[in-house]
C-alpha cells in the first residue's frame, strides 16, 4: 500500500492567485502534496468539509473551530496569509491539538517599515510640500526654504508597539539615532533592553520623541488609547506616523493636530476604508495621506510565497517552521481584524 | 613681553551670522582668541590686509593667492566653511607653507544622504502621488494602488561618485540592501572593496542599477559626462536620485526621460538657481523637485558650528584637525564652484 | 474569598542555590507568588505530588508524565534550567494542555560563543603556544615567531549547527568576515540566507572551512555523525572548535588529527567528564583544552536568574515570554542530555 | 623623445623582500614603473644618491633631509612600510614641497586588535592556565572551575590611545559591549562621542574599567606617562593588555601588579627585545607574554604589499592614496622609534 500524498488546501481569500498562488507555487506545491484551492471568496463548507479528514495543511484563513479541528486528524498547520488573526478558529484547541498555527505576518514588517522611515523623513523635511511649491513656482531656494525642516539624524524616536513592524523600523532607525524608546506593555523592561531600546511608559514617550510612531496592533481591549488628551501630550511640531490601526487612535484628533499645524502627521490606515469621497480628511493640513499602501506590494507578496513554500516544506518534513510566526494563542484570540 | 592671542579672522560669506557665528560660537572663539569678522560679503580687501600679519585662522572664502599666503606668516589654517573650493587659493602653495586648508564639506553627508534615502523610497514607492491622489479623491487602495511599486529592500544600488555624500549614504542603505555597486573614477577598486562596496563601471552601474545615484562633484573635468546616451543606458522605470551637481548631467535629458515616464527622477540642484519662473522643468512628470534643500538645514549649521569649534581648538594646540577635511590641492583646483 | 497566589515550584538540581535562587530571586519570586523549593537532589515524589494540584510554574527538571501534567491544572509552564531538555516530560502532552515548556539554554550562547571566538584565534595564531615558549626562553621575535600563525580576518568560517550557540557566535565573527558557511540540517537555506548566512553542505564546509566550529547539538540520530572519514576532509591546518557536544564527533579522531599536526583543536566537552587522570587525551599536541568552562560563570547564572524572573513575571501576567526559549515538542523528544 | 617610466625605488630594510617583493609586487612595480630596490640594509648613500634626481616613489626608510628633498625634484611620495615613523625624514620640508609621506601603519591594526581582543577574553576566562591545568591532570569542571571567570560582554572597556590599533579594535568590542572609553589627549571630545565612544580623563578611565587597552604610541613626550601610582589605580582584578610600546608604561610596575595577584596582564612589546635569557619577567604570574608577535602575520604583509601597491598606483595617477596613512608632519616629528 502506498502512502498517501500529503494534502494542502488553499483558501486564502482575500488574498488572490496572484498574490499567493503563481505557478511558480503551484509547482512546487505540486511536488510537496496535493493541492486543493478556492479562490474569489472563503471555501464553501462541502469543499472544505471533503478535505477535513485528509488535510495537512491549510494555506488560508478557514474557519476551523474546535469540531473542524477535531475531525482534520492528519493536519499539521494552519497558515494564515491575512496577516491578521480571525476569530474563526479555536486557537487554544489547535494548540492543544499540536497544530501549529502560523501567520505570514512578519512579511508586512519591511514594506512598512520602509514606508515609516520615509514618510518620517517627508514629514520633517518637508519634501512633499517642496515638490508642490517648486512645481507652483512658489519655492525658496536654500536655508530660507528649510526654515522648518528637522532631521530624523539624532533625534529622539518613539515607537508605540515593538511588534513585527517596531521590529522591523529598528534596523533603518539605528542608522540615523540611537535614541529610540518604546511603550510595549506586552513586553517586559528587561527584554527591550536586551535589544538595545529604552522602555518608557506612554506619557513619557510621547512627552519626550520628535518622531511618534505608532505601531501597536488593534486588541479588543486598546481602541482610542491614543485618546486626544494623550495626542495633545506631543511636543510641539513633532512627525507623527500612523503605521498600524486606525483603531487605536481617536483619529479625528489626530488629523486635526496636523491641521492645526501643531503636529506633522502620515496617515496610512483609516477607520474606514474607502475613505467618503466627501471626507473632510482628504484637506487636512500638514498630513501625509497613502491609501492603505505601507505594506502590500508585488514584491511583499513574492516574499510571502517564499515564506510560505519553505514553511511547508519544513512542517512536511517535521521540522520546525522558521519564517513564519506562531501564534500566541491568547494574543490570536485578542487581536481584532474586520 | 606678553604673548600675543591668536586672531581669528571670520570672512564667511555667503554663509551668514545665524549660520557660523551665533552668540555661543562667538563667545567659545573669543576664549580661544582674538577675533574679527565680516558678515554680508566678502570683506574687503582692505580689513583682510590689515589682519594678515598676525591671522592665526582664517574660517571663510578669503582671497589667498601667493602672495598674501607668504605674507601671512602666522597662518595656521584656512578653513572654508562654504563646503565647495573656490579658485581664489594657492592650495599647492598654502600647503608648501604647512597652512593646513580645511573644508566643512563633510557636514553636507548627512542631511544629504537622508534626502537621497527619502527620495529614492519616494520615487518607488509613490508616496508624493499617492498624497496628490487621496486629496484628489482619486486613490485606489492596497495592491491595486501599489502597481508600480517597488522596494529599496533587496534592490541594486549604484553610487556615482563615493565621496563625502556617498560615504554618508552607506550606513543609510546597508539595513536595506548589500547590493551597493560605486563607480568612482578617483579611487581604487582594492580601496572600494575594503568597504564592503563593489567597484564597477560606470556602464555596468547604469546598466544594473534599479537605484542610481549621482554624488559627483563637479570638476573642470567631468561636466556633463552623464549624456543622454549614458542615461538611456539606465534600465526601465529605475529611480534616478541627482544629489551633487547638476553641471555633472545633461540636465534637459534627465527630465525628459522622467516625463517620458521611462524613469523617475529627483533633482535637487539645477543648472541655474533660481530656476526661472516659466522654466519647462517645473512641469515634468515622474519627477520630485526641491529648491536646493537636501543640505542646509539649521541643524547642519550647528553641526557645522561645532566641527568649527572643535577643530580651531585642536589647531591652536597644535593638534591634528579630526573633523574638518583637509583639502587634495590637486583636487582643489580641480573643483568647480559658482 | 480571596484568591490564592500562584505557587512557584523549584527543583533545579543540578543547578544550586547561588546559580539560581540567590536572595534578590528569594525576594522577587516572593512578590509574585508562594515558592516551594528543593535543592540538593532531585525533588522527592511527596513533595512533587504536595505542590502538583497548585503550582503555577516549576523552575527546574522535576518528572512530569502525562498523569502528573494532567493533575497539574493550575500549570501554566515548566522552565527547564539546565539548558538540555530530559526525557522525562512529555513534551506533547504538555503542548496539548496549553502548559509552556521554556528553557534557559539561549543564556550559554553567549559565553560559549566567548570561547569559541578566543580559542579559534588562540589556534590560529598560536599565542598559548608563545606564552609557553616565552617563560621557557625559546621565544622567538616578530615574524620569525609567527611561520604557523594566521588571522581570522577575512577567513571562511563554518558553522556545523546553528542554533543557540551558532546565533551568538555570529555577530563575534561578523566584523573579522563575511564568509560564513552554516551546516544544518533542520533549517532551510532560505531561512540561513536571510541571515546573511551561506547554506552548504556538510561536506563542503568541512573542505572550505579554515575554522571549522561545531555547535550541533546531541540527539538521538547525530552520534558521531562527524566521523574520521569526515574529519579527514577538513582541510590542512585549519582550526577546529567543538563547542557543543563530544558524542557528535569521532572524538578520538578529532584529537589524532590534532596531534599528527595536521589539525588545531580547542575542546571544552569530553565523552566522559571528569576526564580519566590516566588519559592519553591530556598529552595531545596541538589542541587546547578547557574542563566543561565555555558556558557557566557566575556572570551566566546572573543573567540566567535574570531571564527567568523576566519571564515569569509574562508568564503569571498571561504575557508571552521573550527571553526563554520554547520547547520544540519533536526536537526536544529527541534530543539527549545525560 | 620618450617619456622617461617613473623611478620607484625600495630600500624597505628591515622589511625583507619575503614581506615587501614578493614577485607579484616585482611583476606589478614593473608595470608601473622602473624598479630599483636595495634589501639586507639601509641602502648605501651612492645608491640613493644615483637614484635621486629620478625617483618618483621612495618605498622604505631611506633618510631624506631637507637636501636630499630638495635634490628629489621627481619625487612624488615616500612610503614607510616600517609602520613607525623615523627621525631621518624633514617631514615638514617634505610636506612643503608637496611631496606626500606616507604610512604603511594602519596595516598593523587589524592584526593587533585581533591579538587585543583573544588576549583580554584568555585573561579574563583563563583559558591558557585551563589547559595548563587540564594537562597536570588538576582540573576543575564547570562552574568550579570558572570561579574567577569573568565575561567581556558587557563589561567596562577603556581604551588609552585611540590610533590605528584602537579604531580596529573598536569594531571588534562592540558586539560584546557597548560601553568603551576612551583617553586620548590628542584628539577632541566631540570627535570621540561622533564615533560612539565616551571620552574620559585617563584617571576615570582608569578607575572604571574592567579592561584596560594600553595602545598610546610613544613619543618623546609619553614616556611612562603609566606610572606605578596610575597603574595602582586600576580596579582589583581587571584585565590589562598592553598593545602598543612598553615604552609608555613603568614595565616592571605593571609585570608587579600581575605577579601579585592584583591585575592579570598581557604583553607582546618590552622595554628591549630580545628579552635576556634570566629576565625575572618570564616567571611572572597573571601574564600572558607574547614576542611581539602581535602585528606582523604572513598575511599582514600581504595586506601590506596589496596597500603599497594600489596606492602607488594611485599616485603615479595623480590621484589621492586611499589606503596608506598620511604623515602628520609634527606628530612623525615626535614619534620615537628604535
Amino acid at each position: 500500500m502506498t502512502r498517501m500524498r500529503p494534502l494542502i488546501f488553499l483558501d486564502p481569500h482575500p488574498r488572490t492567485e496572484e498574490m499567493v498562488f503563481t505557478p511558480d507555487v503551484e509547482a512546487a506545491l505540486g511536488r510537496m502534496g496535493r493541492v486543493v484551492h478556492h479562490f474569489g471568496g472563503r471555501a464553501p463548507d462541502d469543499l472544505v468539509e471533503s478535505v477535513l479528514d485528509e488535510v495537512a495543511i491549510i494555506i488560508g484563513q478557514t474557519a476551523m473551530d474546535r469540531d473542524r479541528l477535531d475531525r482534520a486528524t492528519n493536519l499539521k498547520a494552519i497558515i494564515n496569509v491575512k496577516a491578521n488573526w480571525e476569530p474563526n478558529v479555536d486557537y487554544a484547541h489547535a494548540q492543544a491539538l499540536g497544530v501549529q498555527v502560523l501567520t505570514v505576518a512578519p512579511v508586512m514588517g519591511r514594506p512598512v517599515a520602509e514606508y515609516c522611515l520615509a514618510q518620517a523623513i517627508n514629514l520633517a523635511r518637508g519634501f512633499v510640500a517642496a515638490d508642490a511649491a517648486f512645481r507652483a513656482g512658489t519655492e525658496r531656494y536654500g536655508g530660507a526654504g528649510n526654515r522648518a525642516a528637522y532631521s530624523l539624524f539624532d533625534a529622539p524616536v518613539g515607537l508605540i508597539g515593538y511588534g513585527n513592524l517596531g521590529r522591523a523600523l529598528t534596523p533603518l532607525l539605528r542608522p540615523f539615532t540611537s535614541r529610540i524608546a518604546v511603550h510595549d506593555p506586552f513586553l517586559s523592561d528587561a527584554y527591550l533592553r536586551t535589544q538595545g531600546l529604552e522602555p518608557v511608559s506612554l506619557d513619557a514617550l510621547l512627552a519626550s520623541s520628535r518622531f511618534v510612531y505608532i505601531l501597536a496592533g488593534a486588541t479588543s481591549e486598546n481602541e482610542g488609547f491614543l485618546s486626544a488628551a494623550k495626542l495633545a501630550a506631543i511636543g510641539d511640531g513633532a512627525s507623527v506616523v500612523l503605521g498600524s490601526r486606525a483603531e487605536v487612535v481617536d483619529f479625528d484628533a489626530l488629523l486635526a493636530e496636523a491641521d492645526s499645524g501643531r503636529l506633522r502627521v502620515a496617515v496610512d490606515v483609516f477607520p474606514e476604508e474607502p475613505v467618503p469621497a466627501d471626507s473632510a480628511w482628504r484637506a487636512t493640513a500638514n498630513a501625509l495621506f497613502t491609501a492603505h499602501l505601507a505594506g502590500g506590494m508585488a514584491s511583499t507578496y513574492a516574499a510571502m510565497r517564499e515564506m510560505v513554500l519553505d514553511d511547508v516544506a519544513q512542517i512536511l518534513k517535521d521540522l520546525p517552521p522558521m519564517r513564519l510566526q506562531r501564534a500566541e494563542p491568547r494574543q490570536a484570540a485578542m487581536a481584532r481584524s474586520r
